[in-house]
């Protein structure tokens, strides 16, 4: 579909750190018709976990996000390191930020957060098999560790306490999934 | 949770239009650490919407998308205009995007697209009655129609032919709902 790609005619960047970047292009459609200004904010391909203790919880983490300005319940989830391998990053950052580590990790796909404005690729994993391991939070992160039954979650995502579009999106594809749609059955 | 909100000190705009701005805070963490300089992205609030039509197929868009570079297949959505209804943002929206009207309009919750770098929230909707109008699409969206049936919808999420956040979260927030699940069991 490359004669649907834009024309990047000229690109500068507003900002450029590691956490993100914002560029400016000037971009050529195929119609002819040129946009002067048009803005994408590049930021790192990141990882997202829905673990999921033996005895059927979810792992969830709540934290401020200044974005929205609200205290919201999300799943663990982090950046990608510079030459880390995805799986690699999905299990420091789910041991980092909940202080477990999973043995039986499962790939749930990826997905793109925003794909006419951000770069960004989430990559979703679902973690079993957890033991106790010891969290590391990064400092600027002032998380708190909830569990809930998978079935909950269900109930969490339907009345709107869980809204990050992507870990909705993630706990759909794991309950969906044959070898964990188990979890998520209400036991009631 | 106000006590979890991080204090801002400081606060600049690097780029300003209505499209997205994107400022740059000084902030305070409740721990006393001061991050000088944390960004955020504002983008207008949006609907986003699942039309089904009597024949039990999704309506799809496909689009090229300059944030991943890459033609992408998505459902129909925009943004919210300045003191429009939400409800009247998603008619019209689908109604420019993709021709058809929709005469029974099902509210299926908002979701956070980025909660730590954006501000915005997406509404979503399940449109059914589906009649033929005429398509309006803005002159920047080249895009074109395609109906898939909702059970091969869900395959295509599976395998990754649907990959936005978002879209994803919201076909398979119609999938689970009551009035709507029948259409997403395969008839094969």
């Amino acid at each position: 579909m490359a004669d649907d790609n834009w024309e990047i005619l000229e690109s500068r960047y507003l900002l450029r750190e590691w956490w993100m970047a914002v560029r400016e292009d000037a971009v050529k459609l195929p119609t002819g018709v040129v946009l002067s200004r048009f803005h994408v904010v590049e930021v790192p391909d990141w990882v997202c976990v829905v673990g999921i203790t033996a005895e059927g919880k979810v792992v969830l983490v709540r934290q401020y996000r200044h974005g929205v300005g609200q205290t919201v319940l999300e799943l663990p989830a982090g950046g990608i390191e510079d030459g880390e391998a995805v799986e690699d990053a999905a299990r420091r950052e789910f041991s980092e930020e909940t202080g477990y580590d999973a043995s039986e990790w499962i790939a749930l796909g990826s997905l793109f957060q925003d794909p006419s404005r951000q770069t960004n690729t989430a990559y979703i994993y679902a973690a079993t098999g957890l033991e106790p391991g010891r969290s590391n939070p990064d400092p600027t992160e002032q998380l708190t560790i909830e569990l809930a039954d998978a079935s909950e979650v269900l109930n969490m995502i339907a009345d709107g306490r869980l809204k990050h579009s992507t870990h909705v999106a993630a706990i759909l594809l794991a309950a969906a999934h044959p070898d964990l749609a188990i979890h998520f059955s209400a036991a009631d």
